[in-house]
């Protein structure tokens, strides 16, 4: 990793809306407030003027400092209301207030009762002056070589702050799995991080971004913010915008541009993402160097997302590939486990299983006739109706899907075990093949058996017409706390038109 | 995130290790340097001594500059060699050097050829004193505030740098996906954080490291540093060892004792890893802040390579669970498709293939005969030899497979498509269904043919005993070049012990 950039490049337009450097002094002479204010009334350090506050008092000082944690200098009295009133000050600033920036000068009247050896060593300021010592010159002097210091350790804590930023920002992207959630994170932590330094400037940071994927060689917002957020298609992508997008993609990599950023991130199987940030304010070193060293971490973390995206995608690809083997051999509808599994997912979201079960309901479901694989042709195939006896053998195979199924501990596995078993249960306890009743079916095996029976009422088979959808209401309504859980029969009527909707799509 | 830990808390026994502030003098009059030293011989700032070197030229001072990075203060004349050598040196430390945390006190014996304000608003020194001025007393409070100032610059450097650190490992941790690779990568990274702060110590912090999985009660050593590396079993996990392992998981948390670390990592499945640091010397509080954050972000690594472990196991499960169901029906062996697997991978990797290239085979080839749940049980399993007839449907196995497999996109299947329609080609151009000769036939079918055959001969079947060993190699020697790619007949011949031991562990 590059060292973290130190330098400060302060443009034009951002000088004039420089903040002041704060300075306090504490005395209980107003006279010397008064002075003082003279001799620094023109005072400008880094294109910076001063900000004088008055405290007359240990506590009113400690008062400001706690008020305002961004004070650069105090000149500090020692004898105030009482003799040692500045020396306990400089404790407090230290041990209490833990403030290791903020400068403290020494300045006494009697040097005498607070000798310099002793209160520099004992005492953790950084200067100490006699007041008969602050000609004009040497306050100036003082109060600049202070500021200088002040400075210094500002920037080095900014940037530690900035790579704790990251930190915290990269930690928390690191735990999306998804890439719209994951991408949506990004996003929030890129804002975060171009308005730590709004402390230079005097208004926030307003900032517009959103990330893309560039497949089918075309841009896809996959998240945004500002004044991205709201437009879609030709609106977001003007020619303006796509030809800041097109020139990283020439570029090859990332590029600062003023007042824009253009992220590009390519992963291991040369899929590109690109990030854009417009800013209303310019974009500064500070900032570049944030956004530098961030973008490293969304770059693998961008390929982590993807590689988990692409296992799962397979899995799911290998799921409804095999099961449709499986279909195939039974003469199903073309894509009836897919419709099955996505229907599923429907009823489960609405039944308010959470997010995970119904994924795990989705890739286990395609499964749920597999146990058909041991039924032999001269059954599963046969034209005309099963004996008593072959529809015995039929029924096995809930227990040959389960024995197949059921030998692994991995919970997608053990799932489509679940469904296997229990997908002919009936909620009134006449099902097979173990005439479980109610709540007693697993709800993946009440869910699936609503699924699995309405879609093949739904679809022609070779053996029998597709069923009109009136027809198939009614069965459904006739079923409610007969065959189908009653509360997963009132969420499928209510719902049908989505029902409906998804079925279509997958026909 | 808590801020990060700014004290240090230092040991008696540190104390005495602790190494000396380094002052450097630059002046052309030695009796300077010779007096200077006096009065600072006896000084001590935060139990630390002082360290002098001299210079006596801007030349000189840089060279010592450029050797020495840690010089903490520079008590810098102005006229040296010329009247500006000592402004010169200034400019060349901040600007050349980019030395920002060294503190330059400018002794000038003119004033009037350097002015006071004119040289502290142009060059970025941070004190200003007159050779006169620097009595015994004010001498030692100048060098005291500027060590005061480096010490405070130092401070939130180092602790800058720590963060840099952190995020750099974090960013090297995130890249591995297998947890072998992972848990050494947090091994080597815990070694570069735990020797950051060596700087306090004299020596070499030497550190031994572990990181063990809990799994069926008990502890596994997944990854070792130092001496904990050539350790395995009692001789490891000692009582002592026990013990300390143990704490974590009965606190349910992470702790830190004395010269010890043990990290507590339980992820989303509720599995608990840990990780032992015995260090040589006393872990200090800024050692504990650096493995507190890193440790953060350890956690969330492990849950996402724990996840990616537990998507990819379940993808494996299920393409050998539903390959079993195809091979159980046409009767094959048990677990023939997993042994077809583990010996292509053990082929492919000598026959010189990248590690993801054998890992998309041994995920791939156990659905090479996929296709066989198109062929009627007739002729699937017929007992008795089939009709030429028969044996074209029987062929077409190959293609149905492409088929199945060939609509995705995803990698996986479309390694598992070249697998399924290739494998029963032969190098000599006599195989199905397209005849294809040598090269032409993909790696993929070539190496998967020879497992496959070689396993259907090992094993009995319902229609034949197996073979005895001496048989199968003399026939696929005879093959050699015939049915068989030769560069891989010579493979398996040169590792026949091999691939035994991998077929009879899985038989
Ligand atoms: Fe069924
Ligand atoms: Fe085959």
């Amino acid at each position: 990793m590059d060292d973290f950039i130190f330098a400060e490049e302060i443009t034009e337009t951002q000088k004039i809306s420089l903040k002041p450097w704060k300075i306090l002094i504490s005395d209980d002479e107003k006279e010397i407030h008064t002075i003082t204010k003279i001799v620094l009334s023109n005072f400008i350090y880094e294109n910076r003027k001063v900000e004088i506050y008055d405290a007359y008092s240990r506590s009113e000082t400690i008062e400001i400092l706690k008020e305002h944690d961004d004070i650069a200098v105090l000149l500090l009295d020692v004898v105030m209301e009482t003799d040692d009133a500045g020396l306990l000050v400089a404790r407090d600033i230290r041990e209490t207030l833990k403030n290791n920036l903020i400068r403290i000068i020494l300045r006494t009247g009697q040097p005498g009762s607070a000798p310099e050896k002793d209160v520099i060593s004992k005492y953790d300021i950084n200067d100490y002056k006699e007041k008969t010592e602050l000609t004009t010159t040497k306050l100036f002097t003082t109060v600049m070589t202070a500021l200088r210091s002040y400075r210094d350790l500002h920037l080095i804590e900014k940037n530690k702050k900035g790579l704790e930023q990251i930190l915290e920002s990269t930690r928390r992207i690191m735990q999306f799995k998804s890439s719209a959630l994951f991408a949506d994170s990004v996003l929030n932590e890129l804002i975060v991080l171009l308005n730590l330094s709004k402390e230079v400037e005097l208004k926030d940071n307003k900032v517009n971004a959103m990330i893309v994927d560039t497949s089918n060689n075309q841009f896809n917002k996959i998240a945004s913010k500002g004044s991205f957020e709201n437009l879609e298609g030709e609106y977001l992508f003007t020619k303006s915008i796509t030809d800041k997008l097109n020139k990283a993609i020439s570029l090859g990599q990332s590029y600062f541009d003023h007042f824009d950023y253009v992220g590009y991130f390519k992963n291991e199987n040369d899929m590109v993402n690109l990030i854009l940030i417009s800013s209303e304010s310019e974009i500064n070193q500070y900032d570049k160097s944030l956004l530098d060293i961030f973008s490293n971490n969304v770059a693998v973390a961008f390929n982590n997302v993807h590689l988990t995206h692409e296992i799962l995608d397979t899995q799911k690809e290998i799921i409804e590939t095999l099961s449709e083997v499986v279909e195939k051999r039974s003469k199903e509808t073309s894509n009836h486990v897919l419709r099955v599994a996505q229907v599923s997912r429907f009823l489960a979201l609405k039944y308010g299983l959470p997010e995970d079960e119904a994924t795990k309901i989705t890739m286990a479901s395609p499964l749920h006739d597999i146990g058909k694989t041991g039924i032999p042709d001269s059954i599963l195939l046969k034209p005309d109706k099963l004996t008593e006896e072959e529809y015995e053998i039929m029924k096995q195979h809930t227990q040959i899907g389960r024995d197949i199924l059921g030998r692994s501990t991995r919970p997608l596995l053990k799932a489509a075990s679940i469904i296997s078993y229990e997908h002919h249960e009936k909620w009134n306890g006449k099902g097979y093949p173990n005439q479980k009743k109610g709540d007693d079916i697993h709800i993946y095996g009440r869910i699936t058996a609503l699924a699995d029976v309405f879609d093949a009422l739904y679809h022609k088979r070779c053996y029998k017409e597709a069923w009109p959808l009136e027809k198939i209401i009614d069965l459904i309504k006739g079923e409610r706390g007969e065959h189908f859980d009653p509360k997963l029969v009132d969420i499928f009527l209510e719902n049908i038109d989505d029902i409906l909707g998804i079925v279509k799509r997958l026909s």
